[in-house]
């Protein structure tokens, strides 16, 4: 029995400090110490819930159980949404598991783990060794938010020929950025104001593009794919004649309510609204690879992992104060 | 100086039989008698314009001009909805015209031509030969329905071994059902009532699901491929259940205001929603080779080509009548 730390989300919001009880492990099951981890919009859904917070992990393996093959006690792995799947259906067997209908997931299963903690126990099979070059603190958002953006690039087989439209700059926009940029793309931002435009050009925009009252968007090449990382939805008015044909639209952000979009231009324009989430294992072994290569990494604002400092985090996040992740560090 | 008998949109949405003079043939244009048209749902949208209706055509070719290559007097040949693209942008040059910026399509470009006429004049390079299988009343409405539906399942790639949903059974869902099952597709048809399921069955359709009151849809295999042929939108919240995880829907009809879906299913199954309009001329052509081959051919009611026929034909249409595709005959 291994008594953990964690730090769980309660019906008023506050976050509270406690204690998990985790049997001996089974399986591939491994115990890890965690050394730093994200904070991400989701766990502000979250926060209410009677459930450990927290899904951008990184630590240091202590301990693993009799099926475990891959790591040993001190490599460095990170894990993020995913969990388990049931490992023979077909989204599972295609590389596509984020889909498999018996997934873990983050707020759906293993709630009394997450990384809001001082140590976690995962299978071995949802675990991403770090590379080298990457820190704990830089390691820990490309969990959640580096997968998120990198999925939507890679999966659906961006070209480095095409331009591609970032919309937003906080958590998720200032990584796409960087990974879009390394990839190869012509990079235009688009962002409210010009308060982010140095930023965003330093993290290798190639255009900026503030949106704010603008009756006409100007770009230099129209836009192959539109990642929408801000939670209002785009004003399509001024979006769509900027749009390449065929160009396909990524809504990233987590939102309530219908996804809308104007009819005709859809189809005259033959646009695509593709949804994607998070990212496969390979896929976030490859984020991870590519990241360390290019020296890809989150801009973080560091938080002590205490009650206060998560509720201090959270607040900021909140705001839209955060530049431009959070990390929370175990005391 | 060629004088031409052609049906034309008024003001009141009454046809009117005129003439429109065209001068002698230039670079590749060629004379076509028209043998048959298809009516489609977009003439209807037309039917106020002054303008020639019809983009469904089929004819024999009469008289070739100075730089025509590969048409002949006497060939049989159809076209449909682009008449010309500039043949050097990006979509030019990788079969993607339909959305060149300077397309040529009906209702926008060469409005004093159309297929409701005794002739037609248009550019070789968008004249598509009609297999020696297929009839003129057949291969008419395969210039557009049958286009539009072929173009969704070819283009987007579409494999065999998935399942297609067809929303609807009309002038496309009726050609929809015979292309995705000869595609070796497992064809399943949702429509309003059970009142067209022996005939979808006929068509092709491996089953066939009532929606109309419905609280629950039961498929024998979730849905990879939804073409949604009916003008009024889904009930997203009946049809979410049945769709694949990563399954894409296409809004084929034309329809006015925003496209609208649940936000929240769409990034959690992953699913697609993709723009897709008439197609490029190597689909179209293929399109015909492969009716050809597997003897698809649309349902056809008959009715002549003139102000009475065409507006009898326009008014079964409008109020859902029509089984499934008028087709104009020149008297």
């Amino acid at each position: 029995m291994v008594s953990i730390t964690v730090f769980k989300g309660t019906k008023d919001g506050s976050i509270k400090q406690s204690k998990t009880e985790k049997a001996e492990l089974s399986g591939d099951q491994v115990l890890l110490k965690v050394t730093a981890s994200g904070l991400c919009g989701t766990d502000l859904h979250y926060r209410h819930a009677d459930m450990v917070l927290g899904h951008e992990g990184v630590g240091v393996v202590e301990e693993v159980g009799p099926q475990a093959k891959y790591m040993k006690k001190g490599d460095r792995v990170g894990w993020g949404y995913e969990h388990d799947c049931c490992g023979h259906c077909q989204q599972c067997l295609t590389g596509m598991e984020t889909f498999c209908p018996e997934r873990a997931m983050y707020g759906f299963a293993d709630l009394d783990q997450g990384s809001f903690a001082h140590h976690a126990v995962w299978r071995e099979a949802f675990l991403f060794k770090i590379p080298d070059d990457l820190s704990d603190e830089a390691a820990a958002p490309l969990q959640c938010g580096g997968a998120t953006v990198f999925n939507a690039l890679h999966l659906f087989n961006t070209k480095p020929t095409e331009t591609v439209g970032i919309m937003g700059v906080g958590g998720l926009g200032h990584l796409a950025i960087q990974f879009a940029a390394k990839m190869g793309c012509r990079v235009i931002v688009l962002s409210g104001s010009d308060k982010k435009k140095d930023e965003a050009m330093r993290l290798g925009a190639h255009e900026f593009v503030a949106t704010k009252g603008a009756k006409e968007l100007k770009v230099s090449a129209p836009l192959d794919r539109l990642l929408v990382t801000t939670s209002v939805q785009p004003q399509w008015d001024l979006l769509m004649p900027i749009m390449a044909p065929g160009a396909t639209i990524f809504p990233l952000s987590v939102a309530e309510g219908n996804f809308e979009i104007p009819y005709m231009p859809l189809l005259l324009s033959g646009l695509r609204i593709q949804g994607s989430l998070v990212a496969s294992r390979y896929v976030q072994q490859r984020m991870l690879d590519f990241a360390a290569l290019h020296k890809i990494a989150p801009i973080v604002e560091k938080f002590p992992m205490t009650e206060e400092g998560i509720t201090d985090a959270m607040e900021k996040l909140d705001k839209g104060d955060m530049r431009y992740r959070a990390v929370l560090v175990p005391q």
